[in-house]
């Protein structure tokens, strides 16, 4: 058992948690809780990724059983109460995280097609989210689990958008970033440049457009592109559209919050392709 | 200018922030930055509750004329900035805020009936929404600003709902915390069956809802039941709905935060009554 927070794994598992960078270099990221790890475990294409799982000493008494059945599937790694709160991003941990490989993912994914199944096994036309900047860990994490939830294809985020390997946010997508595939772009207009090509209808919700995004037709495959919570869309973004729609509002209402905008539309696009 | 932390008013102001109950007992909020100032002086009929505006002594240099507008509209204090830091419910504060007396609402504002008005100048339908337990700063917050936009007209919490009068809420509802009337009742299954006799249609939010929430007709009055973040609504509550709908969802995803549920069925609302 690991006692002490000068201990040269805490230090780099602190480094994991807190520093975008480091996750980055080491290729992998962190999942905290149960739930998140139990997800981890069970999941056939993830469950080879985990490189460690890091208990706490309380955990690992409460839990026997399952700490050792842990053991049996990557290297285990057991702390003092103290030095695990200390590694922790969470105010009461609850004892159990771990250190996962990343899935990297291509295009092919995003758009919803999967190698080496049969035409007509595929989902039928890729629903692709399009993120701009978008920086609230909590929409983020939103934002993927709405996304699995609606059958959205993929997403895209610009690489200035808030990290989803941040712990918060990997969090709060309830596992979503372990089933939804996603990719960081540099040049986010060149990206919508391939979507257009792949086929894929391109929608920027905007304030200022003209139709109702609910006159659209998105049964074909289609791109939505959500902007900065605060700013919007950048106008070179913007104009990359086919077209732009706007959610109609009531009130003085002046805009939504960007999650819950992607959730109107993903969920519009589930409810025609269900008719 | 105050400058001491031990000022009673200062006391006061810190009480106000942080206790529900202090609020309740004075029957105020507290409505902090500029943007919420902002809407409250803007607004005819919440002008005149702005009790009293206290200001940090660098908001002052930095807009000497509207503090002194200010001061016209009701009584105005200025706080040395670390005082004012010392109140204020931000990391960052921006040194304006305001405290108001709270709007007092009836069933009748819930269900869209405007005092005086003709009919046909009045709401069409009634559009409620219902939170069981609602426990979330952010997703309440969220709930009454996507309210807003989709035309609802009335929210009723449960009394163990997060309170709406939580700093945190009431700047996070982006000032439809002003505009669409709300009611915390005691008896949440008792004003449910209100709702019923007032010809309302109640419609649970549920994991085990048989109809897809889309496959219904919202063009009359109806209300919709929303539960707790983790536990969904309680068994008495959705006992009462006289129709228990889903939101179908793809992937492994089990549930949807609950301000992006809330958003989906007003949204759907708002589509079938603009058709």
């Amino acid at each position: 058992m690991i006692t002490s927070t000068a201990n040269a794994q805490v230090k780099e598992l602190v480094r994991l948690m807190k520093k975008n960078r480091a996750r980055e270099e080491a290729g992998v990221f962190v999942a905290e809780g149960p739930r998140m790890v139990g997800e981890l475990v069970s999941d056939g294409r993830m469950k080879g990724r985990v490189e460690r799982i890091c208990l706490s000493e309380s955990y690992v008494q409460k839990h026997r059983e399952e700490a050792d059945s842990l053991g049996g599937i990557c290297r285990t790694e057991v702390f003092a109460d103290n030095v695990f709160a200390h590694i922790s991003d969470t105010k009461t941990p609850q004892g159990i995280l771990a250190v996962v490989k990343r899935l990297e993912y291509g295009m092919d994914d995003i758009l919803g097609k999967k190698p080496g199944k049969q035409v007509g096994e595929q989902p039928e036309h890729a629903h692709v989210l399009v993120l701009d900047n978008l920086q609230d860990p909590g929409n983020l994490g939103t934002v993927f689990r709405t996304a699995e939830a609606a059958g959205a294809t993929g997403i895209v985020l610009s690489r200035d958008c808030v990290d989803v390997y941040n712990p918060k946010v990997t969090r709060s997508t309830m596992g979503a970033v372990f089933r939804v595939p996603f990719l960081y772009v540099d040049d986010l207009v060149g990206t919508i440049g391939e979507l257009k090509q792949s086929g894929l209808r391109v929608y920027a919700a905007h304030l200022e457009g003209k139709n109702a995004y609910d006159r659209e037709d998105y049964k074909s495959a289609c791109a939505f592109l959500i902007g900065n919570e605060g700013n919007g869309l950048r106008d070179e973004v913007a104009a990359c559209a086919d077209c732009r729609i706007r959610i109609p509002m009531y009130g003085k209402a002046e805009s939504l919050n960007a999650a819950v905008a992607a959730a109107v539309l993903m969920f519009e696009v589930s409810r025609q392709r269900r008719l």
